[in-house]
C-alpha cells in the first residue's frame, strides 16, 4: 500500500461519521507502521472523540497499552484534515501525535478554520514531526464540502432542491404537486435529508402542503444499527407560520422547529422563533443558523423561496429531479430568475452528479467551486 | 457459444449498416454448423444484397463453393429480422436459405411490413425448415425501432431535440441561441444528425438561424473507412421559406432540400416543394416523406415547431441537452405545451438514456413503447 492508499482508507473511514459529526467536519485517521495499519479511527460524532485518538485508541486495544506505545513512536499518521491545536470539546490531537512520539504525518488539506488554519501543522512541526500537506487535497475538500463552506462563507452549506416536470414545472395552476417525481426518486431525497440540519421551506409552501419535513428511512437505509437514533433535521420556516391545524404535520414534536421572520408572529411552545429585520434578512438568519449549529440546510420549495436563495447567489448545491411528464403552459415554473443580458454572461453551475431512479433523472450542481 | 450468443452477434453485425441502410431495416446473420460460426455478414447499404445473402457469400469466401454448399446444409442460421419472402432490390432471402438447405432459423422478430409478416417463415416451415422466432425479441425490436415505427405508423421515425438551459428555456428574449451547450454537446448532435434521413426545422428558425443542417463529423467520427461517403440527410423546411442571402447555407447543395407549405411560394432549382392543405397537413407531409424514403427525420426547432409535434403526439423520441445555466424570465421556454387537468393526466414518457458532456447532460426519451 502506498500513501495514497493509505490516505483514502481514511477519507473511507471518514465518511462513516457522515450523519452525525456536524458542525464538525468528518475525518477518518490511519496511522501506519513499517507500511502496515496499527491503528485506525474516525470521528463518530459531534463532540465525541476525534479521529487521531480513536485510531491511537484503537491501535492500544490491537496491541495492548504496552506494544501500542512502542509502535505509535516512529509511525506515520494519515489524516483527512489538519489535526487540531486547540481544546474545544475535547483535547487538541496535536498534543497526542506529539506525545506518542509519531514520526511523519500526511494531511489532506490545512483546515479552513481561521483559528486552527496551519497551527496545528506548525505545532507538530516544532516538535520535529515531518509533516507533508496535500495528499488527495480535493478528495479531502470534497469530503468536507459543507465544513469548508461554513469556515469560508460564515453561514450554512445550503442546497436547493426541486421535483420537476420534464418542461420544469412544480405544480399545475391549482396547486397539484403530489406527485411529480417517482416513489423512488422521493425516497432517495430523504437521504439528502438524512445529511442536513435543517430543512427550509416558505411558509406559503408550509400552509399549502402541510409537509412532516422528516427522514422517513429506515436504520436499514441509512446503514446505521439497532438501537443507533435517526437525528431528525431541524423543521426551518421562512415566513410569519402560525400554529394552526393546517400545519399541525410541522407542529408535530419529532425535531426542533424554527420559523424566521420580519413580522413579529403569536409565539407557541417548543418553537423557537427568530425575527430580523427586512434589511440583510437572509445574511442574518443564516449565520444566526451556523451559530445554532445548523450547518446545513436543504431548502425544499415553493418556488419563491428557491428563487430568492438563487438570485441573493445564497446556495452551493442545486438538486433537481426531473420527472418525464409535461404540466405545460400555465404551471409554475421551478425556477424563475432574472434573464442575463448576454448567453456568455448568464450563471453558470457545475453538474456534478446524474444519476437515475425508475423514468426520473436526478442532476446535482456545485455553485462555486470552494 | 448458446444461440443466445449466436443471435447477439447478429444484432452486433447489424448495426453495422446503421448510417447506410435506411429507409431498410439493420440486419445481421450468423450462420451455424456443429457450434461453430462458418458465415456471417450483415445488410451494408439500401440496395445491397442482405445480410442472409452476405452470410452465404462469407462462407463460401471462407471455404470455397464446393465445401460452402456441404456445411451450409443443415446448418442453423441466426437473424434479427424475418428472411423476406418478396422481391424488391434483391431476390428473396427465403429462397436462398431453402436453396442452400438450411435445418434451422432463429429469427428475433417477424418483419412488421404487412407484405411479408409471417410469410417469410411459413415459406421457410414449408419447405421443412424449423422455425423459432423471438431470440433476443425486445433487443431486435429496439435495434430496428425506426423501421418499426415506419412499418406501423406509416411515417417516419421522428426524433425531437432541444437544447436548453437548467431553467428549460432554448433563447433570450433577443432570439440569441448560440451556443447554449457546450461544444461536446453539440459534436454528440451531429452523430444525431448521422443517423436520420432528414433535418427539420421551421421556417422562422431557418431565417433566424440560417444553419447549415448538415452533419459535420469526419469520418473516423463516424466509424467509417477512408473513401466512404458522408450521406448528409436532407433539409427540411416547414413553411414558405423563399431562397435569400438570408438563408444561403440552407440553400447551399450538399443535400437535399425540401420545403413543405400550405402556401405557394416561389420556387427555386434544385428544391422540392411540397403542398399540403391545411388540413392534416403534418399528417399528409410525414406520409410523403416516407414515400420519398426519408424514413427519420430530426425536428431542431424551433419552439413552435417542436411543440406542433408534441402537441399532436407525431414524435418517437425527445433529446434534450441541457446545459447548467439560467437564461431567465421573459426567454423562450423549450417546451410549451398545454396543462393536463391532473398530474396523473399528464402526457408521460420513457425514460431511455442518460449521458452526459462535460457539463451538459443528455436525456432521451421515448413516447411509446412499439
Amino acid at each position: 500500500m502506498t500513501d495514497l492508499d493509505f490516505m483514502a482508507r481514511a477519507i473511507e473511514l471518514a465518511k462513516k461519521g457522515r450523519l452525525k459529526v456536524q458542525p464538525n467536519p468528518m475525518v477518518g485517521c490511519v496511522i501506519v507502521k513499517n507500511k502496515k495499519i496499527i491503528g485506525e479511527g474516525w470521528h463518530h460524532e459531534y463532540g465525541k472523540d476525534h479521529a487521531e485518538i480513536n485510531a491511537i485508541k484503537n491501535c492500544k486495544k490491537k496491541y495492548g497499552v504496552k506494544k501500542a506505545f512502542q509502535l505509535l513512536a516512529g509511525s506515520s499518521v494519515y489524516v483527512n484534515l489538519e489535526p487540531c491545536s486547540i481544546e474545544k470539546n475535547t483535547p487538541p490531537c496535536s498534543n497526542a501525535l506529539i506525545e506518542y512520539q509519531i514520526k511523519r504525518l500526511f494531511c489532506g488539506t490545512l483546515d479552513p478554520n481561521p483559528k486552527i488554519n496551519g497551527r496545528g501543522i506548525k505545532l507538530l512541526k516544532k516538535a520535529g514531526i515531518k509533516t507533508s500537506v496535500g495528499l488527495l487535497k480535493e478528495e479531502c475538500k470534497e469530503l468536507n464540502r459543507i465544513f469548508f463552506t461554513n469556515q469560508k462563507k460564515f453561514r450554512p452549506y445550503i442546497i436547493l432542491k426541486s421535483a420537476q416536470s420534464l418542461d420544469g414545472k412544480i405544480a399545475l395552476q391549482s396547486g397539484e404537486s403530489n406527485w411529480i417525481t417517482s416513489l423512488e426518486s422521493r425516497k432517495n431525497s430523504h437521504h439528502i435529508r438524512s445529511r442536513v440540519k435543517g430543512i427550509l421551506i416558505g411558509r406559503a409552501t408550509a400552509e399549502q402542503d402541510n409537509p412532516s419535513l422528516s427522514v422517513r428511512l429506515t436504520r436499514n437505509d441509512l446503514g446505521l444499527s439497532v438501537g443507533e437514533t435517526i437525528i431528525q433535521p431541524a423543521k426551518i420556516i421562512l415566513g410569519s407560520l402560525k400554529k394552526s391545524k393546517k400545519v399541525s404535520n410541522i407542529f408535530s414534536k419529532n425535531a426542533k422547529i424554527i420559523i424566521a421572520s420580519s413580522q413579529q408572529v403569536k409565539k407557541s411552545k417548543n418553537v423557537e422563533y427568530l425575527e430580523y429585520k427586512k434589511k440583510n434578512f437572509l445574511e442574518d438568519f443564516l449565520k444566526d443558523l451556523l451559530d445554532r449549529n445548523i450547518s446545513s440546510i436543504l431548502v425544499e420549495g415553493g418556488q419563491k423561496t428557491l428563487n430568492t436563495f438563487i438570485v441573493n447567489n445564497l446556495f452551493d448545491e442545486l438538486v433537481l429531479y426531473t420527472a418525464p411528464i409535461f404540466l405545460g403552459k400555465g404551471s409554475t415554473d421551478a425556477l424563475k430568475v432574472n434573464a442575463p443580458d448576454a448567453i456568455k454572461n448568464s450563471m453558470k453551475l457545475k453538474m456534478v452528479k446524474l444519476e437515475r431512479f425508475k423514468d426520473d433523472i436526478k442532476t446535482t450542481y456545485y455553485n462555486e467551486n470552494l
